[in-house]
């Protein structure tokens, strides 16, 4: 009996939240693979809002996941079968392998990580692309400097949550924004953060500017909107505003909302910078070996909210995380 | 007869365009000087788009005018009489005045003008803070490098006109938005510019893609909305915006309109920053000399508007600028 590769594709591009109906299940042999592939079996498939913006057609940072093929997403495997000389079978490797259970891979953008120095959901959080993003965000990006006030939105998702705890280590005054009373318990209690604003139960302008008196140096944007509207008005003078991701925007059925305020960025001698994390490749290890050690010394928490039932239910695991229902980084286990 | 010393004072903050009754016009003896103090009757106002700006209560980077007060403005006036050792009667003097007729000064921001080297008005555009904010936008916000693609929107504006011919001098493709044939031939045939875009008759998304086919390296926005946006879908990769205005949001009563597609500066990996010529102030005489050796050599045309009717045109005057009536520098002569 060969085992089967069950899939899951895109059917047709949403319109705001994507629906049942915008998906496909398939399933195809397991494939063989060929000289220089290898194949694996996937154990973790990453959850990121960016994939919503990969499913929308027209040129972005990334081509679109055409009508038809697997849905692109990260994840790690585990080698069953290969032809490459560079991975074996049973090693552990991280890559854009999509949503399925197997994977061939040419090796490129492939890379081997080791579940004995952490768990593998780890590889695709705070040692994987959310950890890069928050670190070069803030770090390159934001150019952030010892002591100055950061605040970073999402801030218990994958990506905020390690943004500030970087911006803790380097000696910074942080304030989470996130959803809820119970995250903001987790940031400020667990993680440390110097304040959390919940922007469901907080008038967020007004929050700031009790828990920023100094006002904003860093501010740290994964969902735009109105959160971002409200954090142009308490920039410090030089302020930098990181533009990594929208999450609020990414289902506008109505267009996306500008923000209303950003000429406070003149009146601050502001700046709103975007960043894509693949820019970065030739760092990442660099940046994954400060990481870890930060994680080894206690001083960086990773969280994972791990969700069960496979393949098929990766639709509804995407829902949760433009719900706001995850605390870190979402994983669903295959 | 001791003459009389005309003013404009604000009467009340408007809502959208300044009506005629968000003014008064009062008079008092023309003032004299103390110790420390000249007094100067002023020859020429200058319009400036940030006019509106100052009139709104509430923070921004320079106090608003209070109601009462004789409104600010840019000037350049005679010393009429002096108990300053800096200033002697005769002197030709730059400062923020305000609108009226005559003014007394303590030295604090003034600086001598030379009518020799340039009519007085050049003084208040090219040689002055408009030429100041081109000059600074351009090259320190915008880090502009040579052979890039710029564009510049209100371009046959006072700033415009003046950055797409630095940005001509500095070996730059240059790309000019203004509104109507008139404006734009004189931009293409007369300031040199590679292409001017009439949006009034225009769709400047489209146009850009005729004639900025290798995208937009620096963005000079003078007037926000639609235009901002439109070029926002045109940057290339590590792109600059420089937010030096918004006029075409400044007499919004329904709020700004933020720019919708503020995420491309993520695709672009793009930064948008805000500039105040202000905080250029201690570099002002190494830029105007350099400006001046450009018009010396015939490679920056100098223009300005100068409109007549002394102190009470002054409200007339200022709608004219909003509805980008000028090319050029609009002054006004008193």
């Amino acid at each position: 009996m060969s085992p089967t590769n069950h899939q899951v594709r895109l059917a047709s591009r949403p319109s705001g939240l994507p629906q049942p109906s915008d998906w496909s299940f398939t399933e195809e042999p397991v494939p063989t693979p060929g000289a220089g592939e290898f194949a694996v079996a996937i154990s973790y498939l990453s959850l990121d809002p960016a994939m919503r913006g990969w499913m929308n057609a027209g040129a972005s940072y990334i081509d679109p996941v055409e009508i038809g093929d697997v849905m692109r997403a990260g994840a790690v495997g585990e080698v069953i079968a290969s032809e490459h000389p560079g991975f074996a079978v049973g090693d552990n490797v991280y890559s854009d392998f999509g949503v399925q259970e197997y994977a061939l891979s040419d090796g490129a953008g492939a890379f081997k990580v080791d579940p004995s120095l952490a768990p593998l959901p780890t590889y695709l959080g705070t040692l994987g692309m959310t950890g890069m993003t928050a670190y070069f965000g803030l770090l390159d990006t934001g150019k952030l400097k010892e002591s100055e006030t950061v605040v970073v939105s999402g801030a218990a998702g994958a990506v905020g949550s390690v943004v500030g705890q970087i911006a803790k280590i380097k000696g910074c005054r942080v304030i989470g924004i996130a959803g809820g009373e119970e995250k903001c318990q987790w940031l400020t209690e667990v993680l440390g953060f110097d304040a959390a604003i919940d922007y469901k139960n907080q008038d967020v302008r007004r929050a700031l500017r009790e828990v920023a008196p100094d006002r904003v140096d860093v501010y740290f944007d994964n969902v735009g909107g109105e959160i971002l509207d409200a954090v142009l008005t308490r920039l410090a003078r030089g302020a930098r505003i990181v533009i990594c991701g929208a999450v609020s925007q990414y289902n506008a059925t109505e267009g996306v909302r500008g923000p209303a305020n950003y000429l406070s960025l003149l009146v601050a001698r502001a700046s709103m910078t975007g960043m894509v994390v693949f820019d970065y490749a030739p760092e990442f290890a660099r940046a994954m070996s400060e990481i870890a050690g930060w994680m080894g010394e206690g001083l960086l928490i990773s969280r994972e909210d791990i969700l069960e039932g496979g393949i098929s239910a990766f639709p509804d695991a995407l829902l949760k995380l433009f719900a706001g229902e995850n605390t870190g980084k979402l994983v669903l286990r295959i």
